[in-house]
């Protein structure tokens, strides 16, 4: 269901391509300044670029072949592949090369209804193996552990949310949500154990240097788009909402909302869309009666969503006190790159985005603050009726 | 979302209409030929259906309400409620209120894209439980038992399920697709489990005589709708199809395919077709050249599958040798109503059923057989590969 | 967006399948009885069979091919024309190329959503021409006018109703209404023009013996699907339904929307879906208030909209006493066939099906009728107000 | 299906808001420098905001009430609606009401997929009318001018874009694809008629300075959203892309594209979608092969094509050098307001902004350009086989 060419582009991808970042990026790494990386390998930039605009050029003049939207959303993948890379190379934003590839990339992602650059699910859960290896930029090590675990999170998430999902219809009462539950709960506990090796395994230095910076915010066309992360997928949110932890009319929340939808595939923006018209399992519990909270059925479901919703809460702990702070800040720090303009994939200044980061957190943790609405009180009476 | 008529009706069902049921039920089981219940109970029986055909005509006068997909949804599994027990309890088939249920039915059916009579997600799935109590037509013990470990079986198969959905943009070797496999192989031996304690737990008569019954075919309008069971979710088959035990080119299984997708949610239908679309894990596996079946990842991916491939025959295995036979062919031979017409869920003489489940139990177990076409020698095939 | 193999059958079908029916129906014609065609041709007729299976068989082998519902939808086609013209000639139903030809359709329609046979959209809106020629069964003329103008008169009903669609967001007092009202006056008028050509220039005779014969209810699989008929698209029934004059809760209306729906495409599914859920155009006029009734808007729209009704009621009218009785009733009465069983696309007896239809026609032209609800009164109402 | 508040704020914005507006306009009138709003009318500007407030605090403490995407659309609509009106009148984009009503338009924007601010579709094709009114800004005749020439243009193209998509599965040659033409350009035929009215009867300085100002560019949540205008609706761009005129790989055109598809309805953004992955008419035209050409239906079919090209070329004149030329290019000038920043509904300045619009005239119109690609020759080309 693709075209010859889009196949040889995608070839391409796979293996030249990857020679060439590897490539400069032991170049790279070979300095003491190891972010200053103008006049370094610029040949091999050059081939880089050049060659892949060979395959845009016919790709654009082959036009529209309608493979379908799996063939589309791959060939769109490839091309921020390319973009991105020629971001992190640093490469002049007025290079001919990358119009061409802007052109591509926005016809694709107009027509497939989603972000005109690669997004998560191009390296992860759509990022199909060939005889066991997946599309990455490099062949270094540290790219592929990232990639692993990061998969292996963000299917724990959506198993989760999926069942979660599945709660719905059912209610909070219902024997077999119990059941549901709990498997949401080991979901999100896999989350944690996964993380962790994450945590053991990533060297730093390397993450830092050499694989983060693929993943910048870059412009296509006329806009700026910030950079993938591993949170662009709908499960996250599905259980945020669902969970009642985060909610849709709180403005920070809704905000981030509207920045990631065309970050995801155009069915999980269905799914998440669905999630914002539903009442949170959370207010579910809080509306039972007090009569009915006397029945057999409450302190054993409401038990175990608190368990849930903990577990919920871990993954963020650890996400922020483990992985932002090991592989992001403190690198940042000690490198003194804290101010670099684009040091994080969104794009706004590191200590802006960690305080974003720090409301999320305190969000699904169900943390008192003074400033913002959490659920951190809902939560206690919750725990007053076991 | 709903109506108060809406509502009124639903707490008709909840409450009033079960305990007719029950009341009725109470008298057959008393009889000594339990399976004869004309002018058994006849004023509960002319109450039930008079009583119901209350709501049903206001609700036709209140003409289309538009409250959404989910109410109309679940109204139309409280008409196939009232219909289901007057079949149950062998009202005669011409009764007004069964024509203006009809009515009723083909309205919401047509409008919501599915038959139009109450199928199993309005007993599984989608069983609403209000303070821990979920509809049923009776306050039965087993009637509970049964539908508990229905729902959970179902939630099982759709875990697999999902698992294997996300394989399909990964393909078979890549490295995660190893924890997607061993996830769908835990859920469906959760199923195994989970059937053997309805094997033990359930009473056979009682199932027999007061339970099933009410799961017939009947008419709705113009044409005969085979009755629920709880096969009815697309789960199952996407299990079938992705796995590759079952194919859409082969006539018995899309027979039961065509024959089933009505009786599916909309969203499950669109799963289910897309399914129907793909290469199933199977041909992968076959189509992995000579030379990659020397990488490593061939041994363990293909281990797993097969894994997988075993647990979802020993689902079927179960199902056959132990469900079917305990509650359905040892009930009819004993008391020899193995001839009467209107056994089984689905409609055909309890031998024809037994013998097309007996072609699904072969293909899921990838038997041989000399008369159709099974995947017995492909799976004889890969095993030789390990 | 085809494989070579589906290439070759569609011009297998558009070229020597064409040939062959039409030598089939010439020497049919040839015959004083021209119904009786058992043992005519037979060579034809197993030329067609047995050239056509060839196709049937590789394409079951190549199985699915994933080209997009497109691709799939007119391969549907395909297959139904050879079943259509199996079917029309009388062949043995047990023949094996006819189980091959089920099993092909059935994984096509089950995977499409629609019936698995050709339906109406094969003939007419779908229909794609190469080098002026669209599909047929044979070079006779009058199939060719009978479908150029069935063709016109679809999209003349669709036209209207898209019109009609387009006033649901603006409600019956808004000025555009108006235009919209009478852009879909305008289309059903064409509609009666275009039927009337079809009535002056189609033979009776050859309609009769040579085109009907092809449209009629065969076996696919274990079931029995009626036959094509202009009808099935879902524009009709969205006038019908938005102008007010038959309704969703009718269980005469309800039960034909039921039997049509996999008839249509799945984008007209949910179209016509979507309509059964919103209030009438007449609901909303009778809903208005005495105060609203003196604004200037409300006999401009109102006499507006009532020329509409009497527009659709003329091509019912017409339909029905022109078209139905010139090219059917006519006929079977003057050859003594109005008793074959196969008499009607749908399957019924002629005369129970002229009920039928003058039920429909009762309904649209809002007719007075003792033993059904029409909406004659309510058009006597509002006419009242102008 | 809309909350008693939900249905309290409609009445709101289409009575009280409607008269604040109407009292600011002619306040800003009666002045000399008529642009220069600051301080005039503040205690009604007031009035306005805080009036407004309450009922977007309730709405957003009443949450999630799931009455269904239509209703949904409109409450964004009108939170829309007073947020234009905020900026229209050139109120502290920081006062908190507006800090609310962002919260509210970015939770229904990203639960519904679309931009978080009011669009063409709330003033046009979608804006209900009640006792013959629909929603405006203010009292005034012109706006109400305005919007009814603009809502029939709409309606025009989208008459003309039904028509062309019903070709695409008959192909350029089918003898109905003549008809379907035929009406595509007697439709856009209407849009310019109907923009003929709209030039004669339009008050130049009423529109320029108390309609215009409602529909200009303003930020919500972190975010600037350019203004409303009346090309939001997807018809426009499915000629362009059906008949040929602009295309996909245009990286001016997709740019458009990208920028527009959140200001569509979801459903349109779908059908846009679909058309970006078809072959054109013109390349379908282009590629009849000569020995084709020579058949009858070629030069029928093919001389109806470029009418309906040239029609839609007129459109595209008409606006360009009758609408926006006198409705804003000559008053801007004439008041020397060329320069202000919020000139435009998109934002950038009147010139880049008009030489953007000449482009697209270009393309419409397949007039010669050095710099860019139009389909100028191709035009030709086909013109010489006529
Ligand atoms: C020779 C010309 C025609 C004849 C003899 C004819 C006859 C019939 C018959 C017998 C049926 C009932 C089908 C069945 O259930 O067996 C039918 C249905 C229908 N026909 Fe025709 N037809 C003709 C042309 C047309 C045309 C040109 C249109 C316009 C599009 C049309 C529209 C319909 C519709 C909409 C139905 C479905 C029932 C309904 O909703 O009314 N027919 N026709
Ligand atoms: C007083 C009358 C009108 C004026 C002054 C006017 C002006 C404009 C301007 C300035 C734009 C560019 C918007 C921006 O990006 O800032 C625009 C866009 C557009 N207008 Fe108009 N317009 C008028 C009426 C109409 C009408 C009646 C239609 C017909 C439906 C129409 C169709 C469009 C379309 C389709 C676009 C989007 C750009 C495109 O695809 O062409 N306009 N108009």
């Amino acid at each position: 269901m693709s075209t010859p060419l889009v196949n040889e582009f995608d070839n391409w991808i796979r293996t030249r391509f990857v020679d060439l970042n590897t490539e400069l990026e032991s170049l790279y790494f070979a300095q003491d300044k190891k972010e200053q990386i103008q006049g370094v390998g610029e040949e091999l930039k050059l081939a880089l670029i050049t060659e892949g605009d060979q395959f845009v050029q016919q790709l654009l003049h082959e036009g529209n072949t309608d493979e379908g939207f799996d063939s589309g959303f791959d060939l769109l993948g490839n091309v921020g592949f390319l973009m991105s890379a020629s971001r992190r190379h640093e490469m002049d934003e007025k290079h001919p090369a990358l119009k061409s590839a802007s052109a591509l990339a926005m016809q694709l992602g107009a027509s497939l209804g989603v972000v005109p650059r690669f997004a998560s699910a191009h390296l992860e859960t759509h990022n199909r193996a060939q005889n066991g290896k997946y599309k990455t930029f490099t062949h270094l090590d540290d790219e592929k552990v990232f990639l692993d675990y990061n998969t292996r999170g963000v299917f724990g998430f959506i198993r989760a949310s999926e069942a979660l999902l599945h709660i719905l219809p059912l209610g909070v009462s219902h024997p077999v949500t119990l059941d549901l539950l709990n498997t949401a709960k080991d979901a999100l506990e896999k989350v944690v154990e996964n993380n962790t090796a994450l945590f053991n395994e990533l060297d730093v230095d390397r993450f830092f240097y050499n694989v983060r910076p693929y993943y910048k915010t870059h412009k296509v066309g006329r806009h700026e788009y910030r950079g993938a992360n591993a949170g662009d997928f709908a499960g996250i949110n599905v259980i945020d909402l669902l969970l009642g932890l985060c909610r849709g009319n709180d403005p920070y929340y809704s905000q981030l909302l509207v920045d990631k939808f065309l970050f995801m595939r155009p069915e999980e923006q269905l799914t998440l869309r669905d999630c914002m018209r539903r009442t949170s399992l959370m207010d579910e519990f809080l509306a039972v009666s007090d009569e009915e909270r006397e029945s057999q059925w409450f302190k054993i479901n409401l038990s175990a969503f608190l368990d849930v919703c903990e577990a919920h809460g871990e993954t963020a702990r650890q996400h922020h006190s483990q992985l932002i702070s090991r592989f992001i800040e403190s690198p940042a720090a000690k490198y003194e790159l804290a101010h670099r303009q684009d040091m994080t994939a969104s794009g706004p200044p590191l200590e802006v985005l960690l305080a974003a980061l720090q409301k999320l957190h305190d969000l699904r943790t169900a943390s008192y603050r003074e400033d913002i609405q959490t659920r951190h009180q809902d939560v206690q009476t919750l725990r007053s009726y076991l």
